[in-house]
């Protein structure tokens, strides 16, 4: 398969890409392939001014089943016993989580089938995550002795300490409503309407002020890591530059005078 | 409208000092007249032995609508685009927040109606928050191209990412039971018992030994932004010179002989 | 009583290490005696290959009543009114606490009974937690004038910050569904079950690889206090080199090959 065909783009008239994972037969693994689909995909939607919003969809019963342990496996026969290859691949794949993060436009997962290990990781690392109902989620690298410690980090950073630990400690598979319950995703829906409600969410926030929405998502992520008055310091400094942008002063004016804002970016 | 009268003030014989939200023509707006009126409020409460919890609560439809926006527009005018005033406003308005955080009497918010953008942001920053079942919140700084900034600062450190992220880029609405379930407020409540919940709960704080109190809540913020061996040693010196303390003596002494303590500070 | 009476141990083929509780007459408190014992015992099973999973429970009505006051009391006698003592229990205890994280095998605390004070701060600690459904939680030093600031470390970085106020700030018993509800323990199951639910858990983290648990356990908290890009570049060094250990070898072949992994450590 090419690149175009494991992992689909579609941009849509209302800004919003979709991007879904179609590597079916190896139920979506983040093989090097895949994250080399991914990492650019997410460069590009960062870079396009068309793109106002990623939606993160998936093909086939698995959303994604995490790194691909065949190819893994193979990287063993190198010299170094694999140490080079998997650091590159572990690279690669943490790079592409954190190209999420950082990407300007919100990501929203669209989860349907199972999301494990690294596939966890991904819904972990968008914005917002709609899951179907029938939709599960585990980190169960303890089964084949590779503690799942990337997809971790993500995980650890959306629920509370012994919800992440029951997970990565037993592998269990969680049901999209205790996902929802514990903050992993923000709702289970009907499979029936996950893409119906995912392209409800993903065409509000696209309604919005792509130079808004920009500013205040990677302001989000490093007020997080910050002590309180730090916090305030930044966000406040970002507010103050927030007001004087034109978008705002319309924004503003419009809501004043009760009529539709006209955003400078589209 | 006077201060006193957009912000009205009553300390009862239990030392609950109830501040309410008086500005109703202007849906209880922070504007810079009511921010200032907060800002000397918190600090004449943290500087007041007789006030031992503070109760914030508001009279109107809403709780409080946010920034004054018609004020903050009319800043524009000023020859630098406003960029000096709304520095100021945003730079108080933190301050007020931060006040809340640092005062060493425990604050409770005490919702009804509409708590949105930076109203939002004063429910998160108090120590505890009643919200009545038909109380909503939200950030909707994106619907007019000023994302919620200042206001996720607080938001974000009462609830999971996800929910944080979902308020605030799709600014929606979210009812009082979600905000129960996600954390912003402890419980959701009958309107009619609103304020009975939050005047018992205070009263129930209002019995401790205040500079137990202020110990505490001083000790839960510093060590809840250090790293756990750090956080220990801190919160280890804390508790030895806690139990040094006569409140202390008195409280232990009081327990094991089966009567009630004494406090020194009433 | 002697040490061994206070605090029974017992570990079975599985690798399960249950330790029990056992002062009832002092409902389990604190003690120095019980924390002296506590500290051996978690030092030893960090120490003992044969140890896969510790289990912490209790015996009687109380998991932990938290430190004993008398003997804190009693300590006052001394000509420093007592502060190098408080001082050499509070340091002690927080240590107990520590070790349990950094016990390289995973910790389920069972709890049955009241967990109060420290006693609740032990719950916390642990990695997971099942309680039986009339257990109850409670950090309740307001009530005799000692802020209970070395269990907040603990329960604050379990629950949301308005749930670790209110239970600080009054003092009141929260029931275990409540408990499961805000992320202090996992579940809330029958008290008829809880040992064998517990035991269930336990077991199913035992047949997993010590290496991979000990690898992940370490890196889960390490990474949890890190800002998000040094968190990845630490958790992708760890999963680099736990992909080159023997047991990920034979668990990633027993999953290509279909068959159960034999660990390297059993």
């Amino acid at each position: 398969m090419t690149e175009s065909d494991i992992l689909l783009s579609h941009l849509d008239a209302d800004g919003i890409l979709r991007l879904t994972l179609n590597d079916t037969r190896r139920r979506n693994a983040l093989s090097e392939a895949m994250l080399g689909a991914l990492d650019r995909a997410f460069a590009a939607a960062a870079a396009d001014a068309a793109v106002r919003v990623v939606v993160l969809a998936a093909n086939g019963p698995a959303f994604c089943a995490g790194h691909d342990l065949k190819e893994l496996t193979a990287g063993r026969a190198a010299p170094d016993g694999g140490k080079a290859y998997f650091a590159k691949i572990i690279t690669l794949c943490s790079g592409v989580m954190q190209s999420i993060v950082t990407c300007p436009k919100p990501v929203i997962a669209e989860v349907t089938g199972v999301a494990t290990a690294a596939g966890c990781q991904l819904v972990a690392s968008c914005d917002l995550a709609i899951a179907a109902t029938d939709a599960r989620f585990s980190t169960p690298g303890v089964h084949i002795g590779l503690f799942c410690s990337t997809p971790m980090v993500a995980l650890s950073r959306n629920v509370a300490n012994k919800h992440a630990m029951e997970m990565l400690l037993t592998g269990d598979m969680v049901p999209a409503a205790r996902a929802a319950e514990i903050g992993l995703v923000n709702h289970a829906v009907a499979p029936e309407t996950v893409t119906e409600a995912t392209m409800a969410m993903a065409r509000k926030i696209a309604s919005k002020s792509s130079l808004t929405l920009a500013t205040g998502k990677r302001a989000f992520y490093e007020q997080r890591e910050m002590p309180l008055a730090q916090a305030y310091d930044q966000a406040s400094a970002v507010m103050v530059e927030n007001m004087l942008a034109r978008d705002a002063e319309e924004g503003i004016g419009a809501f004043i005078e009760k009529r539709a804002p006209q955003w400078q970016d589209r």
